[in-house]
């Protein structure tokens, strides 16, 4: 059976290119997916699966492939929403909608496994269990597809899940993964400081926004440097401090904006309590009113150990030497990733494939540059293709 | 001759008010005083003085009278700018300028001024010594206008230099007055502060501006707590932080804007001193670089004591019972006045005549509604008269 | 009458001087006065007096003298501790009690009051009305003697209470004052935090009280930069940071002790106010519990006005050019006084008297080479008994 | 060879056992091991070997022993200080110097590596090369022993260095390493702030030490927040905040004490950097002056991974099954470790054995009841034994 699958993906791997091609010529932000949804469903129009839509906070849709007899259930998850970024690429494929681009490869996230599912619905009769193809919207940015899709009911059922992610900092033919905390959690933070304005010479009479805040900033340094253990990962950033006010008159109230990072869910817990408890000092100490709304749609990515390890001696036994070279442990990413989400769950694993293109300078994700080598989209058709199977038990 | 100028304010009363009016309807902002400007000139010419225009930074002009011999020198000032405010007087003769309002009453002390300065250019064969009359432009915002005249040269023989503002929360008939500081000084500062920005998981390959910034406004809170003398006025204010960003990125740089106020010349000048350590040690402490521009357009204004009590035997002796009710010594202002700028140069002083309007509300100086007693022109034309004749030792 | 006591007080000017020297070289520090206050009761021993011993909260002596009929009720108080300084004066009479000193002139206060009290005494058929003479213990340390008494409620039924203070720095002759606020209050702090201890290396599991306390004392300087009117006269400082320990044990508690001074009630209550929302805003910020014992035994010396003119006029219109030069309107003074406890409760005046001694140096109050003039004791004893008569309504 | 000196050491255990029981009751603490270094050289007297005493800062003792005939040059170290802990184990051969104890287990080092020295002295013509034993004196405070004798130029020839800690959390059998960056690096810091002391009531005449060290304090925490990479341990603590004076003066000098923790040299040197750009900053910012020392005694550990791996494979090879249960690689610890001076310089590796003893309780090193499993010098003996044979090839 896995022969036949590695052959039909090698038939149809110029149509994964084609596909990812459209896509990236079609690029669609975050929640605005309209196309980009109607596209995935209609290539699953008319074959015997179970197709929903609108899955979860907006354009999700999840494929249900039967195989012959009831067994494992196996997820497989692509996103497919793209950046407000401005295309320099200057590929004959470049982006129709200016201003947005496919910059961090989901346009071949997505091409590679419809192809894959297909190939899956093609030979359903021929392995058992169910496979669930998760085409996930809003992967950018808050509030997250992912979480909204993990939380929506549909994946309870799910034994297992794998994901990939492209990067073009690896190597063609490498995959990289981090067995345990793989990506770094992020939070989103916004909070809003509200005092009394007043003239510039009667601080007396006002409550200074401005000078509250300050202190807060200094206070917040306090949970890194003293409220988080020294060996886990933590970064608190204000990244907006938005007090534009006239230089005469005492500020009445602001709002700071920025993240939380953390490698493990406990510690975005602690952050988020610690800043709390600072908040809640700030209107004792300086009278003002806060607020905080801080969100929780990255948290950080947690490769289970008994299915990466699954999924690694899968690719060692089928994949290295055929389509791919080399399997390789590496360090967690800063980046932010919402497939954590359904590693909260679901046990399961998400690997990091290799795309560098055979160019001079190889440009990162969210970079106006960026781009992919399209070899490696049947790479990650195999190798996940061996990673479902393995998972399936069915070699 | 005092009697004569008395009678001759007394015939011109009405004109004043028309000019005040004048003025009032076709207010110009700082800086922009053109057909003020001209309207003043004209108003000269032809009469035996002589006219400098286009003195200082601006278009101030000086009106000197030569009296029947040498003797004093005395200077007389008037500002003639407007604000940027929208008028909500309902007034007949309202601002035909829309989003521009004479709201601080520099059309009444231009108007007053030029009929006490025609009736003295009247009488000028009947007194001795000079009399300079100082129409300022620009006495709202820096670069201020008093500022450039002070420091022009063209007052530099004067002996004395009087003034006076009205402010409609004293009585009809009271002129109010501060022996020593009576008005606030006020710097108005920008402070720049450029670190290095990135993303916000890598705060130590950047160099993180909101945190530095903030670690100086803590900071700034001990100039007035521990260095300047406790009996001293002083207040340093950041009314404006601005450092809009997004909120995973670490901020690059950004600006601080405020005003610092105190009472006393050498205090703003320890303030100033003491921000600019501050920011050094900034500099040492979080590796920024820093940049502050300190305006000193409006220093405290000093009346001097031997003037102050020159003018208000004046007003004691011929005024009150005459044209007005009572002189009152009361307490130092919070506002700033650029007058303070001729002060540090020539003694004299400056003093509150009240104009309280007859009607139910009384709205301060830079209020939509701000509207002035127009019986207070000739109340501030006989005292300014009298505190002028004295000043020349005519009487 | 007022004859007769001046003449009875000159007749008495050398046993002033031998009392203030046998103070002087017995002095007893603040709450330990048990020689000095037996020599005062002695003193008043076998006199038609009512004499109170062990007033307030430790020695104080109330001596109530009856005139020959009722009337006003004047208190007239003078302090007798001394204080823990090695005395360098070299004086004959110098302190017999090594590492005591009257090193500020209570010495003087008591021996002065005495003879006055006993000369008022010896004439008190002459005079109508009731003088309360009150011997301080316990000025110059709290719990302070004269909270104490003051809250004692056996001076409840005065009209009127003097006292004065001798100082150095005014020429003898001199009598200077202060109408309303004269001297700053000053209330003594306390702070206790409390942490929890750890390991220097595994900061998340301890609360490390020194950042606590570095952020409050950040905090504490927004007190007077922000929220007290920059025109009034506030300071807070720390002045003990107790927070010694090992450098490699995260410390877990610590004390801060502080004063805090103003030259107003209502900025004294501000203070305290802000104190405590700080500590509430650390609590809940840093997790610590925190303790604060805040003082008020000195509040700011108010001289109520009307008491003051008359005592002024009763010096103008007797004293000067009689036994004194000049009586002299000054500034208020820094210093802290408790003679502020009465005057909360009680009208009345306390007066500076200048005892510049013949010497080359003047050393001021506190100094182990601080000496008087003792000629300033006679002038003291006329000067208070002047402002008694009159406040007696006897002349 | 080996089968011999595993013979020998097992023939030696209860000399070995003797000797730890003789240092333990006998222990005297860092740079005064004056009768422990004797009894050590003793020890070695009229042996043929090379015995260098006050090797380094204090009493250290390097033993060279010349195989038959040149070869790899190796070091073994351990240490020979004690603590001033008060001990409470009830040992029949408790310490017998009140207040100081053997609370590292020094004692055990020493008591092996004598009897494991004078074994190879005894096969020295069977083994070729040169082992150096390093007998190390203050391990516990700086300035440290180890620093000293590593920077002395004694052990400049040196190949590798090898090294072992008892630690009780460890079950008898495990010998536990960390490959790479093994025990946190700590540095002692020492800062003096020198500020203006003066009354409480006039702050601007001062210069307050205690407001610019909470500065400095809270500034601080930005170096962990903010400076080093959030992947990096990184801990910097004040444990100490001297600046006790009176509440009512304004505090002229005081000092802070703390340290600096973290898993590699850059970090390290990093932090330094920065607290001393800090101190710059604090100068410039409160004009105080500041002296910091910061010392290096306790580098990281660095466990260079060839020799870690060389070591674990002998251990692997001849100790598992034989004297020991098993190597484990765990993480690094906080603990600080003057090794780490050596691994600078040498390359080598530091092991840890456990030593568990046969009690309900385990008390950890430094802990008043801290006993070690007296089975395990054997197996510390036997371990470095195999690890240095391995080292000069001869296995």
């Amino acid at each position: 059976m896995r022969e036949k699958l590695m052959n039909l993906l090698n038939e149809r791997e110029e149509e994964m290119i084609a596909l990812r091609r459209y896509f990236h010529e079609n690029p669609e932000t975050s929640h605005q997916e309209y196309k980009t949804a109607d596209k995935i469903a209609d290539f699953y129009a008319g074959k015997d699966v179970k197709v929903e839509r609108n899955v979860g906070n907006g354009l999700g849709i999840v494929v249900t492939i039967q195989g012959n007899k009831p067994g494992k259930k196996i997820g497989l998850r692509a996103d497919f929403d793209a950046l407000p970024i401005m295309e320099e690429t200057g590929l004959p494929f470049a982006s129709q909608n200016p201003g947005v681009m496919h910059a961090c490869g989901h346009d071949g996230h997505t091409a590679y496994l419809m192809i894959l599912a297909d190939c899956l619905i093609q030979l359903k009769e021929e392995w058992s269990g169910t496979v669930k193809i998760v085409h996930q919207h809003a992967e950018e940015v808050p509030p997250s597809g992912g979480k909204s899709i993990a939380e929506s009911g549909v994946l309870e059922d799910l034994d297992e899940i794998y994901g990939i992610h492209f990067f073009p900092d690896f190597e063609l033919g490498e995959i990289n993964y981090t067995s345990g905390w793989a990506f770094a959690g992020c939070s989103d933070l916004t909070i809003k400081i509200q005092g009394k304005g007043g003239h510039g010479s009667m601080p007396h009479l006002s409550n200074d926004a401005i000078v509250a805040a300050s202190s807060l900033v200094m206070n917040l340094q306090t949970i890194v440097s003293r409220r988080i253990n020294p060996y886990d990962m933590a970064v608190v950033t204000i990244g907006s401090f938005e007090g534009v006010g006239a230089s005469n008159v005492i500020k009445d109230n602001l709002i700071l904006r920025g993240d939380a990072r953390y490698m493990d869910m406990e510690v975005g817990k602690k952050i988020e309590k610690e800043i709390r408890n600072l908040l809640r000092g700030l209107e004792e100490s300086f009278g003002v009113e806060t607020e905080m709304e801080y969100l929780w749609d990255y948290p950080p990515v947690y490769n289970h150990p008994e299915q990466t390890e699954k999924a690694v001696r899968a690719l060692e036994k089928f994949g290295i030497g055929e389509y791919m070279e080399k399997a390789v442990a590496g360090p967690a990413s800063n980046g932010a990733e919402d497939f954590g989400q359904y590693l909260l769950k679901i046990p399961g694993a998400f690997m990091n494939v290799g795309c560098k293109p055979d160019a001079e300078e190889c440009y990162m994700n969210h970079h106006p540059k960026f781009d992919i080598n399209e070899k490696a989209l049947i790479i990650a058709a195999k190798a996940v293709g061996d990673i479902t199977l393995t998972a399936l038990e069915e070699q």
